[in-house]
């Protein structure tokens, strides 16, 4: 067992004075962490997957049967911060991914790579979202085909281009991989990572790598007003934590076949922000936490009213047991993060990012 | 009137050791010659689009009313190569173009962008290929949704994403697109190139650059027998050179409304490759060249045989009339190459180039 890593995540947030609520120790110690607990070894490569050299000697050397590829830029405003932060994006993403392809091709062609995708690369179709593909009836004839993508952010199109990259990679060459189409993760420990502090994970509460839920429920603690964009009537799939490893697990442990590309649809429930805000506020209330939830205007170009109806049943085929979101789970969210009370950042709090800026630097003088 | 170019098709070639059958003029030469046939003055721009500071300076100086963007890497073949080739191709026109929606954005943000895309992008699906949308009925809802694609190459693949960016700086940004979604050209002139020896464009013919029926004229004239990649069923949409610069024409005199993603398939026939070459043996030989036909192992991953029925009105409503191909034109085309006869690079002829390499490095011992 590997990991790579190039610590992309940690200077991001240097970059934007921001920080993981739980702190999040150094490798080696997490490694040494869990070498303690589990009696397993982790070997370690620091580097970045853009790096052909580097990622083609980690391929070599590990002839992996199995990637986990979760060495992505992941947050949807970072990447529409600037014209900078979107290049970064798209070149990380989709370059750093075609370099793994072509490295499993020619080292490790029997590799599963199993790769983290977004329900976002859908967006909100006014039709039922299938798992990757859908059947097409079209003047009398029939096809079933990659499933049209209507993605929100310039994020969220880096992970529309690697799902068309690895499909053709799986479609040319006859690899093998599974793309997790992920909705938004909330919660902050595992069975694994709750045997010892150093293994605690990250929990992102800042405008550009936190997630809703886990957002609402820090603002609580923290006595902000939970910031509902908009109407808040936008709907997206959502998984706890620990159901994320449990997919991942499942997908290991039953590959795709040789050229096949897999797509599943990665969440449990669906809820619209309105729904959680009003969650969060009803269990932060029985925890002694009064807040306000604030319709802010909203930093994001998307429909805040619309059909929202994705197919999820290929996981729970494989096994998939949810832990579903419900009060109890949110009032313990609440509690963890007031023992990091002290730790919160104020200012990285409210959105910033806006989708369209209002004034472009020039085109007020066009 | 101004022109942007890096000179990155001469460089290619230069690496490959190939050329252009007709002798392409320095950038300089050939704006003097345009001069003085046409009156008329065009601005050059000698730089890389991935080069966002140059690219800045260009949008800034020059507040495009309309920009036709070619630059990108145009080669399948070169595209699949290489590691390094594949990702110099999506590097160069994923973010390439992606700089430009930026900088359009912040200083020209009423600029038409006329992108040429390719009808490489649908692939061969079973069914009818619309217009870059198609409406799906699922499950009692309906939605026009972007066509969906099964590029052949890592070079189609860098134009999928090239119009999923594109399509999302329209959405988001208002900003006004049209795809012009090309078949495979053929011919060596037009009007204007004409008029002067110095006006003359680019006609490859290597593997590389080369396309279908352009590499079976010449194959005719120097006596190689024509290159049919397997059964040769494979179809495609093609045109004209002079049909392209019409559509290119219509395409900015009539822009796209703001916020709009236009796509055209711009092509006027589709042929099979057997057919192209069953063409140009029967021009061939009614000017004296016997020629065989020969059936390569074909050196792609493609369909041979296939349902191919795309749709291709809009760019007609708009005005465009057709230069069909025939004998005569295939005649004239084999005339012009025979007097460029002693240029002809005969190893750049034969398909080198593999979608699916045989014995990757390393796979053999895995």
């Amino acid at each position: 067992m590997s990991v790579v890593d190039n610590f992309s995540r940690r200077e991001w947030h240097k970059r934007n004075g921001t920080d993981s609520l739980t702190p999040i120790r150094g490798l080696d110690e997490r490694i040494s962490a869990w070498r303690e607990v589990s009696g397993n070894e982790i070997a370690s490569y620091v580097g970045a997957i853009e790096d052909a050299e580097f990622l083609e000697r980690v391929i070599v050397e590990t002839k992996p049967e199995a990637v986990i590829h979760y060495g992505e830029q992941a947050s949807a405003p970072f990447s529409m911060a600037s014209r900078e932060q979107a290049v970064e994006t798209q070149y990380t993403n989709v370059i750093g991914t075609l370099n793994l392809l072509f490295f499993l091709r020619d080292h490790a062609p029997d590799c599963h790579l199993v790769k983290l995708g977004t329900m976002g690369e859908y967006g909100t179709p006014n039709i039922d979202i299938e798992e990757g593909y859908i059947e097409i009836e079209h003047k009398g004839r029939k096809d079933t085909l990659p499933f049209p993508k209507l993605p929100g952010s310039l994020y969220h199109l880096s992970k529309v281009h690697d799902s068309h990259n690895i499909h053709f990679a799986c479609r040319i060459w006859g690899l093998r991989s599974t793309d997790l189409n992920q909705g938004v993760v909330y919660g902050i420990e595992t069975d694994e990572t709750a045997q010892d502090e150093r293994l605690c994970t990250r929990f992102d509460y800042d405008e550009w790598f936190g997630t809703v839920l886990n957002r609402f429920c820090l603002q609580a603690v923290v006595g902000h007003p939970l910031t509902v964009y908009g109407k808040g009537g936008q709907t997206r799939g959502f998984l706890n934590i620990r159901d994320t490893l449990q997919c991942v697990e499942l997908a290991v442990e039953n590959p795709a076949d040789a050229g096949e590309f897999r797509v599943f649809n990665q969440f449990t429930e669906q809820f619209s922000v309105s729904q959680l805000a009003e969650l969060v506020q009803r269990s932060a209330a029985e925890v002694g936490f009064e807040i306000d939830i604030d319709h802010v205007e909203n930093p994001r170009v998307e429909l805040e009213e619309h059909y929202y109806n994705p197919v999820h049943t290929k996981l729970l085929d494989l096994g998939l047991k949810p832990s579903y979101l419900g009060d109890e789970l949110v009032r313990s969210m609440l509690k963890t993060i007031e023992r990091q009370r002290e730790r919160v950042i104020d200012s990285a709090i409210d959105p910033r990012t806006q989708w369209k800026p209002a004034s472009p630097a020039g085109a007020a003088t066009s």
